[in-house]
Protein backbone atom coordinates (compact mmCIF):
# COMPACT_ATOMS: atom_id res chain seq x y z
CA UNK A 1 0.00 0.00 0.00
CA UNK A 2 1.45 3.51 -1.00
CA UNK A 3 1.42 6.25 1.42
CA UNK A 4 -0.77 8.18 -0.17
CA UNK A 5 -3.49 5.73 0.60
CA UNK A 6 -2.14 5.00 4.25
CA UNK A 7 -2.75 8.80 5.07
CA UNK A 8 -6.26 8.47 3.31
CA UNK A 9 -7.09 5.58 5.43
CA UNK A 10 -5.95 7.12 8.37
CA UNK A 11 -7.73 10.98 7.84
CA UNK A 12 -10.82 8.81 7.09
CA UNK A 13 -10.51 6.77 10.07
CA UNK A 14 -10.31 3.29 8.41
CA UNK A 15 -7.15 2.79 10.18
CA UNK A 16 -7.30 4.38 13.93
CA UNK A 17 -4.22 1.94 15.47
CA UNK A 18 -0.74 2.39 16.57
CA UNK A 19 1.14 2.71 12.48
CA UNK A 20 4.25 0.29 13.50
CA UNK A 21 5.37 -1.72 10.51
CA UNK A 22 2.85 -0.37 8.07
CA UNK A 23 4.92 1.58 6.02
CA UNK A 24 7.41 -0.11 4.48
CA UNK A 25 10.46 1.61 4.09
CA UNK A 26 8.97 5.02 5.05
CA UNK A 27 10.39 7.35 7.66
CA UNK A 28 7.33 7.81 10.09
CA UNK A 29 7.35 11.44 12.04
CA UNK A 30 7.02 12.22 15.95
CA UNK A 31 5.18 15.13 16.24
CA UNK A 32 4.94 18.23 18.01
CA UNK A 33 2.45 21.11 17.15
CA UNK A 34 2.98 24.72 19.48
CA UNK A 35 2.29 28.30 18.80
CA UNK A 36 4.22 30.52 17.12
CA UNK A 37 5.82 32.35 20.22
CA UNK A 38 7.61 29.65 21.63
CA UNK A 39 8.54 28.50 18.24
CA UNK A 40 12.11 30.09 18.21
CA UNK A 41 12.36 28.67 22.10
CA UNK A 42 11.76 25.42 20.89
CA UNK A 43 14.11 24.75 17.52
CA UNK A 44 17.11 26.08 19.04
CA UNK A 45 16.26 23.60 21.80
CA UNK A 46 16.02 20.68 18.92
CA UNK A 47 19.28 22.17 17.28
CA UNK A 48 21.28 21.89 20.26
CA UNK A 49 19.74 18.96 21.50
CA UNK A 50 19.76 16.87 18.19
CA UNK A 51 20.49 13.60 19.40
CA UNK A 52 16.71 12.84 21.14
CA UNK A 53 15.17 16.05 18.93
CA UNK A 54 16.03 15.30 14.87
CA UNK A 55 14.23 17.88 13.02
CA UNK A 56 12.88 16.52 10.19
CA UNK A 57 10.59 19.35 8.92
CA UNK A 58 9.35 22.52 10.37
CA UNK A 59 5.64 23.50 9.04
CA UNK A 60 5.81 27.92 9.45
CA UNK A 61 2.62 28.70 10.97
CA UNK A 62 -0.71 27.67 10.02
CA UNK A 63 0.91 25.48 7.50
CA UNK A 64 -0.26 21.89 7.48
CA UNK A 65 0.98 20.50 4.28
CA UNK A 66 4.31 18.16 4.71
CA UNK A 67 6.40 18.91 1.69
CA UNK A 68 7.42 15.28 2.62
CA UNK A 69 3.84 13.87 2.33
CA UNK A 70 1.86 14.48 -1.14
CA UNK A 71 -1.59 15.49 -0.53
CA UNK A 72 -1.08 15.63 3.69
CA UNK A 73 -2.88 17.13 6.16
CA UNK A 74 -1.03 17.25 9.27
CA UNK A 75 -4.65 18.22 11.22
CA UNK A 76 -6.20 14.66 10.17
CA UNK A 77 -3.09 12.61 9.10
CA UNK A 78 -1.55 10.94 12.45
CA UNK A 79 -4.17 8.15 14.09
CA UNK A 80 -4.46 9.75 17.52
CA UNK A 81 -3.02 13.05 18.80
CA UNK A 82 -2.76 14.24 22.31
CA UNK A 83 -4.12 17.19 23.01
CA UNK A 84 -2.48 19.38 25.99
CA UNK A 85 -3.19 21.97 28.18
CA UNK A 86 -0.71 24.01 30.72
CA UNK A 87 1.25 20.81 30.38
CA UNK A 88 -1.61 18.60 31.34
CA UNK A 89 -3.34 15.77 28.94
CA UNK A 90 -6.70 17.10 28.38
CA UNK A 91 -7.77 15.14 25.60
CA UNK A 92 -6.78 12.29 22.66
CA UNK A 93 -8.23 13.09 19.40
CA UNK A 94 -8.37 11.48 16.02
CA UNK A 95 -8.55 14.90 14.52
CA UNK A 96 -7.37 18.44 15.23
CA UNK A 97 -9.57 20.55 12.96
CA UNK A 98 -11.14 21.93 15.57
CA UNK A 99 -8.42 22.70 17.64
CA UNK A 100 -5.77 24.24 14.50
CA UNK A 101 -4.86 28.32 15.18
CA UNK A 102 -3.00 29.99 12.68
CA UNK A 103 -0.21 30.72 15.02
CA UNK A 104 0.52 26.94 14.98
CA UNK A 105 3.76 25.77 13.87
CA UNK A 106 4.49 22.14 13.30
CA UNK A 107 7.79 20.07 13.79
CA UNK A 108 8.04 16.73 12.27
CA UNK A 109 10.82 14.41 14.44
CA UNK A 110 12.64 11.86 13.56
CA UNK A 111 11.75 8.18 15.27
CA UNK A 112 13.76 5.13 16.12
CA UNK A 113 11.75 2.88 13.60
CA UNK A 114 14.01 4.15 10.96
CA UNK A 115 16.65 2.61 12.93
CA UNK A 116 14.81 -0.11 13.84
CA UNK A 117 13.92 -1.23 10.23
CA UNK A 118 17.73 -1.09 9.59
CA UNK A 119 18.35 -3.63 12.49
CA UNK A 120 15.75 -5.56 10.95
CA UNK A 121 17.20 -5.56 7.53
CA UNK A 122 20.27 -6.75 9.06
CA UNK A 123 18.78 -10.28 10.51
CA UNK A 124 18.71 -8.88 13.69
CA UNK A 125 15.75 -9.54 15.81
CA UNK A 126 14.27 -6.95 17.92
CA UNK A 127 12.63 -8.39 21.02
CA UNK A 128 9.59 -6.25 22.17
CA UNK A 129 8.76 -6.36 18.19
CA UNK A 130 8.55 -9.90 18.68
CA UNK A 131 6.47 -9.41 21.29
CA UNK A 132 4.28 -6.79 19.70
CA UNK A 133 4.98 -4.46 22.94
CA UNK A 134 5.42 -1.14 22.81
CA UNK A 135 9.23 -0.11 23.31
CA UNK A 136 10.56 0.46 27.01
CA UNK A 137 11.71 3.98 27.96
CA UNK A 138 12.96 6.15 31.00
CA UNK A 139 13.78 8.71 32.30
CA UNK A 140 17.14 9.41 32.87
CA UNK A 141 19.79 11.78 34.73
CA UNK A 142 21.34 12.72 31.33
CA UNK A 143 20.56 16.26 31.27
CA UNK A 144 19.96 18.40 28.13
CA UNK A 145 21.05 21.70 26.99
CA UNK A 146 18.32 24.33 27.49
CA UNK A 147 17.12 26.69 25.25
CA UNK A 148 14.69 29.65 26.53
CA UNK A 149 11.97 28.12 28.49
CA UNK A 150 12.94 24.41 27.97
CA UNK A 151 14.84 22.32 29.62
CA UNK A 152 14.55 18.92 31.55
CA UNK A 153 16.55 15.61 31.29
CA UNK A 154 16.73 12.71 28.33
CA UNK A 155 14.05 10.00 28.03
CA UNK A 156 16.09 7.36 26.40
CA UNK A 157 14.56 3.71 24.78
CA UNK A 158 15.88 0.68 25.53
CA UNK A 159 16.40 -2.56 23.94
CA UNK A 160 17.80 -5.50 25.08
CA UNK A 161 20.63 -7.66 22.58
CA UNK A 162 23.14 -10.40 22.81
CA UNK A 163 25.96 -9.02 24.20
CA UNK A 164 27.72 -10.67 20.77
CA UNK A 165 25.30 -8.46 18.54
CA UNK A 166 26.00 -5.54 20.52
CA UNK A 167 28.71 -3.69 18.64
CA UNK A 168 26.77 -4.36 15.51
CA UNK A 169 23.97 -2.89 16.60
CA UNK A 170 25.88 0.27 17.64
CA UNK A 171 27.58 0.39 14.01
CA UNK A 172 23.82 0.42 12.11
CA UNK A 173 22.15 2.90 14.79
CA UNK A 174 25.38 5.01 14.23
CA UNK A 175 25.16 5.06 10.76
CA UNK A 176 21.60 7.36 10.82
CA UNK A 177 23.16 10.25 12.68
CA UNK A 178 19.70 12.51 12.26
CA UNK A 179 17.20 10.04 13.63
CA UNK A 180 19.03 9.44 17.11
CA UNK A 181 22.14 8.38 15.67
CA UNK A 182 23.93 5.36 18.16
CA UNK A 183 23.15 4.99 21.98
CA UNK A 184 24.12 7.03 24.42
CA UNK A 185 24.50 4.02 26.79
CA UNK A 186 24.95 0.62 27.03
CA UNK A 187 24.89 -1.47 30.27
CA UNK A 188 24.24 -0.73 33.69
CA UNK A 189 21.15 1.41 33.92
CA UNK A 190 21.89 3.02 37.39
CA UNK A 191 24.53 4.99 35.38
CA UNK A 192 22.16 6.73 33.79
CA UNK A 193 19.48 7.23 36.42
CA UNK A 194 17.75 4.19 35.81
CA UNK A 195 16.97 2.61 38.94
CA UNK A 196 14.29 0.07 37.96
CA UNK A 197 14.98 -1.40 34.83
CA UNK A 198 11.66 -3.54 35.15
CA UNK A 199 9.13 -0.17 35.66
CA UNK A 200 9.70 1.82 32.63
CA UNK A 201 8.08 5.59 32.43
CA UNK A 202 6.40 5.11 29.34
CA UNK A 203 5.52 1.93 26.85
CA UNK A 204 6.46 -1.52 28.09
CA UNK A 205 8.59 -3.88 30.73
CA UNK A 206 10.86 -5.98 28.37
CA UNK A 207 12.54 -8.69 30.75
CA UNK A 208 16.80 -8.53 29.38
CA UNK A 209 17.41 -12.13 29.18
CA UNK A 210 20.60 -14.07 29.95
CA UNK A 211 23.84 -12.87 27.53
CA UNK A 212 21.76 -10.08 27.08
CA UNK A 213 22.71 -6.12 27.06
CA UNK A 214 20.82 -3.45 27.41
CA UNK A 215 21.40 -0.58 25.17
CA UNK A 216 20.10 3.22 25.41
CA UNK A 217 18.62 5.22 22.75
CA UNK A 218 18.22 9.24 23.09
CA UNK A 219 14.33 9.18 22.26
CA UNK A 220 11.50 11.18 20.43
CA UNK A 221 9.40 11.70 23.75
CA UNK A 222 12.09 13.98 25.70
CA UNK A 223 10.60 16.88 23.92
CA UNK A 224 7.69 16.38 24.47
CA UNK A 225 8.64 15.76 28.49
CA UNK A 226 11.00 18.65 28.06
CA UNK A 227 7.79 21.00 26.53
CA UNK A 228 5.40 19.41 29.36
CA UNK A 229 7.93 20.84 31.81
CA UNK A 230 7.48 24.36 30.35
CA UNK A 231 3.94 23.99 30.83
CA UNK A 232 2.70 25.82 27.30
CA UNK A 233 -0.98 27.16 26.80
CA UNK A 234 -1.09 24.32 24.42
CA UNK A 235 0.59 21.48 22.86
CA UNK A 236 -0.66 19.07 20.27
CA UNK A 237 1.54 15.82 19.60
CA UNK A 238 1.15 12.36 18.35
CA UNK A 239 0.25 9.90 20.74
CA UNK A 240 2.44 7.30 21.42
CA UNK A 241 2.69 4.50 18.50
CA UNK A 242 1.12 6.72 16.29
CA UNK A 243 3.07 8.07 14.02
CA UNK A 244 2.98 10.57 10.64
CA UNK A 245 4.07 8.91 7.96
CA UNK A 246 5.94 10.72 5.15
CA UNK A 247 6.88 9.87 1.98
CA UNK A 248 10.41 9.82 2.41
CA UNK A 249 12.60 6.77 2.37
CA UNK A 250 14.72 5.52 5.30
CA UNK A 251 18.07 4.99 3.65
CA UNK A 252 17.62 8.76 2.60
CA UNK A 253 18.63 9.15 6.16
CA UNK A 254 21.55 7.06 6.04
CA UNK A 255 25.02 8.82 6.39
CA UNK B 1 48.94 35.59 20.67
CA UNK B 2 46.14 33.99 21.96
CA UNK B 3 41.98 34.58 21.40
CA UNK B 4 41.80 36.10 25.06
CA UNK B 5 44.62 39.08 24.04
CA UNK B 6 43.39 39.76 20.82
CA UNK B 7 39.57 39.88 21.67
CA UNK B 8 40.86 42.44 24.37
CA UNK B 9 42.59 44.38 21.95
CA UNK B 10 39.71 44.87 19.81
CA UNK B 11 37.72 45.46 22.93
CA UNK B 12 40.02 48.66 23.67
CA UNK B 13 40.42 49.59 20.33
CA UNK B 14 44.10 48.90 20.17
CA UNK B 15 42.81 46.90 17.02
CA UNK B 16 40.34 48.21 14.70
CA UNK B 17 40.95 46.75 11.19
CA UNK B 18 40.40 43.14 9.50
CA UNK B 19 40.58 39.82 10.81
CA UNK B 20 42.19 38.19 8.51
CA UNK B 21 45.06 36.14 9.27
CA UNK B 22 45.21 37.55 13.05
CA UNK B 23 43.68 34.33 14.90
CA UNK B 24 45.73 31.82 13.47
CA UNK B 25 44.19 28.29 13.37
CA UNK B 26 40.36 29.70 15.32
CA UNK B 27 37.39 30.11 13.98
CA UNK B 28 36.40 33.49 12.97
CA UNK B 29 32.37 34.00 12.74
CA UNK B 30 30.12 36.21 10.73
CA UNK B 31 27.22 37.90 13.09
CA UNK B 32 24.04 38.86 12.98
CA UNK B 33 21.92 40.52 15.56
CA UNK B 34 18.35 40.54 15.45
CA UNK B 35 15.23 41.22 18.30
CA UNK B 36 13.98 37.93 19.62
CA UNK B 37 10.10 38.29 17.11
CA UNK B 38 12.68 37.64 14.37
CA UNK B 39 14.62 34.99 15.59
CA UNK B 40 12.70 31.91 14.56
CA UNK B 41 12.37 33.20 11.12
CA UNK B 42 16.14 33.64 10.66
CA UNK B 43 17.18 30.28 12.23
CA UNK B 44 14.97 28.20 10.09
CA UNK B 45 16.30 30.18 7.27
CA UNK B 46 19.64 29.20 8.43
CA UNK B 47 18.60 25.66 9.19
CA UNK B 48 16.80 25.47 5.68
CA UNK B 49 19.90 26.92 3.96
CA UNK B 50 22.77 25.60 5.79
CA UNK B 51 25.44 26.31 3.09
CA UNK B 52 25.18 29.96 2.65
CA UNK B 53 24.01 29.98 6.59
CA UNK B 54 25.85 27.90 8.52
CA UNK B 55 25.22 28.33 12.52
CA UNK B 56 27.95 28.03 15.05
CA UNK B 57 25.90 29.27 17.80
CA UNK B 58 22.74 30.80 18.88
CA UNK B 59 23.30 33.38 22.46
CA UNK B 60 19.91 33.82 23.99
CA UNK B 61 17.83 36.83 23.89
CA UNK B 62 20.02 39.49 26.09
CA UNK B 63 23.09 37.43 26.01
CA UNK B 64 26.65 38.66 25.14
CA UNK B 65 28.60 36.41 25.83
CA UNK B 66 30.27 33.42 23.84
CA UNK B 67 30.49 29.94 25.34
CA UNK B 68 32.99 29.30 22.45
CA UNK B 69 35.33 32.71 23.18
CA UNK B 70 36.10 32.94 26.93
CA UNK B 71 35.55 36.14 28.74
CA UNK B 72 34.14 37.73 25.32
CA UNK B 73 31.45 40.10 25.26
CA UNK B 74 30.03 40.86 21.58
CA UNK B 75 28.85 43.91 22.03
CA UNK B 76 32.39 44.93 22.29
CA UNK B 77 35.04 42.59 20.65
CA UNK B 78 34.15 43.06 16.77
CA UNK B 79 36.48 45.66 15.79
CA UNK B 80 33.51 47.59 13.26
CA UNK B 81 29.72 46.87 13.27
CA UNK B 82 27.28 48.26 10.68
CA UNK B 83 24.15 49.27 12.08
CA UNK B 84 21.15 48.79 9.52
CA UNK B 85 17.70 50.27 10.60
CA UNK B 86 14.50 49.27 7.94
CA UNK B 87 17.05 47.67 5.92
CA UNK B 88 19.38 50.74 5.27
CA UNK B 89 23.07 50.90 6.90
CA UNK B 90 22.94 53.58 9.15
CA UNK B 91 26.07 54.10 11.33
CA UNK B 92 29.22 51.85 11.45
CA UNK B 93 31.04 51.87 15.15
CA UNK B 94 33.24 50.24 17.04
CA UNK B 95 30.64 49.37 20.28
CA UNK B 96 27.25 48.46 20.30
CA UNK B 97 26.68 48.68 23.75
CA UNK B 98 24.36 51.61 23.55
CA UNK B 99 22.62 50.32 21.09
CA UNK B 100 21.98 47.08 22.98
CA UNK B 101 18.23 45.32 23.53
CA UNK B 102 17.91 42.91 26.47
CA UNK B 103 15.41 41.16 23.21
CA UNK B 104 18.13 40.68 21.07
CA UNK B 105 19.30 37.64 19.88
CA UNK B 106 22.92 36.90 18.40
CA UNK B 107 23.81 34.57 15.95
CA UNK B 108 27.05 33.59 14.62
CA UNK B 109 27.91 32.12 11.25
CA UNK B 110 30.56 30.13 9.88
CA UNK B 111 32.92 32.00 8.08
CA UNK B 112 34.97 30.59 4.54
CA UNK B 113 38.47 31.83 6.59
CA UNK B 114 38.51 28.02 7.81
CA UNK B 115 38.30 26.20 4.57
CA UNK B 116 40.44 29.24 3.25
CA UNK B 117 43.18 28.28 6.23
CA UNK B 118 42.97 24.26 5.23
CA UNK B 119 43.42 25.17 1.62
CA UNK B 120 46.84 27.37 2.11
CA UNK B 121 47.74 24.60 4.57
CA UNK B 122 48.14 22.10 1.65
CA UNK B 123 50.15 24.47 0.13
CA UNK B 124 47.86 26.60 -2.95
CA UNK B 125 48.15 29.86 -2.87
CA UNK B 126 44.91 31.89 -3.10
CA UNK B 127 45.10 34.71 -5.22
CA UNK B 128 43.09 37.48 -3.47
CA UNK B 129 45.06 36.78 -0.25
CA UNK B 130 48.53 37.41 -2.16
CA UNK B 131 47.64 40.42 -3.04
CA UNK B 132 46.11 42.09 -0.12
CA UNK B 133 42.54 42.28 -1.60
CA UNK B 134 39.09 41.33 -0.30
CA UNK B 135 37.49 37.97 -1.38
CA UNK B 136 34.93 38.91 -4.78
CA UNK B 137 31.59 38.79 -3.83
CA UNK B 138 28.52 38.33 -6.19
CA UNK B 139 24.51 38.13 -6.39
CA UNK B 140 24.11 35.28 -7.94
CA UNK B 141 20.12 33.90 -9.31
CA UNK B 142 20.53 30.77 -7.22
CA UNK B 143 17.54 31.06 -4.91
CA UNK B 144 17.38 30.57 -1.03
CA UNK B 145 14.98 28.46 0.63
CA UNK B 146 12.88 30.94 2.04
CA UNK B 147 11.45 30.92 5.62
CA UNK B 148 8.73 33.47 7.22
CA UNK B 149 9.91 36.64 6.18
CA UNK B 150 13.11 35.78 4.43
CA UNK B 151 13.91 35.41 1.13
CA UNK B 152 16.27 36.08 -1.72
CA UNK B 153 19.18 34.49 -3.36
CA UNK B 154 22.24 33.67 -2.82
CA UNK B 155 25.67 35.48 -2.08
CA UNK B 156 28.54 33.96 -3.37
CA UNK B 157 32.69 33.90 -3.04
CA UNK B 158 34.37 33.71 -5.89
CA UNK B 159 38.61 31.91 -5.78
CA UNK B 160 40.20 31.64 -9.32
CA UNK B 161 42.48 28.16 -9.40
CA UNK B 162 44.62 26.70 -11.93
CA UNK B 163 42.46 24.18 -13.54
CA UNK B 164 44.49 21.33 -12.16
CA UNK B 165 44.15 22.38 -8.68
CA UNK B 166 40.19 22.44 -8.76
CA UNK B 167 39.50 19.34 -7.79
CA UNK B 168 42.15 19.38 -4.79
CA UNK B 169 40.26 22.74 -3.73
CA UNK B 170 36.88 20.81 -4.28
CA UNK B 171 37.80 18.20 -2.15
CA UNK B 172 39.21 20.24 0.52
CA UNK B 173 36.30 22.75 1.17
CA UNK B 174 33.61 19.37 0.83
CA UNK B 175 35.77 18.32 4.03
CA UNK B 176 34.07 21.29 6.47
CA UNK B 177 30.73 20.62 5.40
CA UNK B 178 29.35 23.21 7.89
CA UNK B 179 31.58 26.21 7.07
CA UNK B 180 29.80 26.75 3.52
CA UNK B 181 31.58 23.35 2.44
CA UNK B 182 32.03 22.44 -1.02
CA UNK B 183 31.53 25.19 -3.70
CA UNK B 184 28.10 25.60 -5.43
CA UNK B 185 29.32 26.17 -8.81
CA UNK B 186 32.20 25.76 -10.99
CA UNK B 187 33.43 27.73 -14.19
CA UNK B 188 30.84 29.90 -16.22
CA UNK B 189 29.72 32.93 -13.67
CA UNK B 190 26.70 33.49 -16.41
CA UNK B 191 25.41 30.13 -15.64
CA UNK B 192 24.47 31.33 -11.77
CA UNK B 193 23.33 35.13 -13.14
CA UNK B 194 26.85 37.15 -12.76
CA UNK B 195 26.83 38.79 -16.10
CA UNK B 196 29.95 40.71 -15.20
CA UNK B 197 33.04 38.83 -13.28
CA UNK B 198 34.61 42.42 -12.96
CA UNK B 199 32.32 43.86 -11.17
CA UNK B 200 31.92 42.41 -7.83
CA UNK B 201 28.53 43.04 -5.84
CA UNK B 202 30.16 43.14 -2.35
CA UNK B 203 34.61 42.86 -2.32
CA UNK B 204 37.40 43.72 -4.61
CA UNK B 205 37.62 42.17 -8.27
CA UNK B 206 40.07 39.61 -8.67
CA UNK B 207 41.44 38.81 -12.33
CA UNK B 208 40.77 35.26 -13.50
CA UNK B 209 44.04 34.35 -15.02
CA UNK B 210 45.19 32.21 -18.09
CA UNK B 211 44.58 28.68 -17.08
CA UNK B 212 42.33 29.78 -14.06
CA UNK B 213 38.83 28.45 -13.45
CA UNK B 214 36.40 30.25 -11.38
CA UNK B 215 34.98 28.62 -8.65
CA UNK B 216 32.47 29.68 -6.09
CA UNK B 217 30.88 29.17 -2.72
CA UNK B 218 27.93 29.84 -0.66
CA UNK B 219 28.80 33.29 1.11
CA UNK B 220 28.46 34.47 4.58
CA UNK B 221 27.10 37.33 3.34
CA UNK B 222 23.78 35.83 2.04
CA UNK B 223 21.91 36.19 5.37
CA UNK B 224 22.56 39.86 5.58
CA UNK B 225 21.66 40.37 2.14
CA UNK B 226 18.19 38.43 2.99
CA UNK B 227 17.75 39.80 6.34
CA UNK B 228 17.68 43.57 4.46
CA UNK B 229 15.35 42.49 1.95
CA UNK B 230 13.07 42.60 4.75
CA UNK B 231 13.83 45.52 6.39
CA UNK B 232 13.28 44.70 9.73
CA UNK B 233 13.58 47.67 12.54
CA UNK B 234 17.13 46.83 13.27
CA UNK B 235 19.79 44.52 12.02
CA UNK B 236 23.30 44.67 13.73
CA UNK B 237 26.19 42.89 11.78
CA UNK B 238 29.86 43.09 11.42
CA UNK B 239 30.91 44.99 9.08
CA UNK B 240 32.66 42.84 5.96
CA UNK B 241 35.85 41.19 7.10
CA UNK B 242 35.69 42.72 10.43
CA UNK B 243 34.80 39.61 12.43
CA UNK B 244 34.14 37.70 15.37
CA UNK B 245 37.31 35.70 16.87
CA UNK B 246 36.36 32.70 18.62
CA UNK B 247 38.12 30.21 20.90
CA UNK B 248 37.63 26.78 18.12
CA UNK B 249 39.77 25.35 16.41
CA UNK B 250 39.27 25.12 12.46
CA UNK B 251 40.18 21.98 12.72
CA UNK B 252 37.00 20.93 14.99
CA UNK B 253 35.05 21.87 11.87
CA UNK B 254 36.21 19.29 9.42
CA UNK B 255 34.62 16.12 9.26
Amino acid sequence: MDTIEIRRRIRTGEHTGPTSGISGDKVQANLAILPKKYAFDFLLFAMRNNKPVPIIEVLEAGEYVSRYAKDSDIRTDVPLYNIYKDGELVETVDDITSYWQDDFVTFLIGCSFTFEQAILDAGINIKHIDQGRNVAMYKTNIETESAGIFHGNTVVSMRPFKKELVDQVIDITNDFPNMHGGPVHVGDPSAIGINNIDQPDYGDAIEIGEGEVPVFWACGVTPQNVVLNAKPEILISHAPGHMFITDINNEEYKK
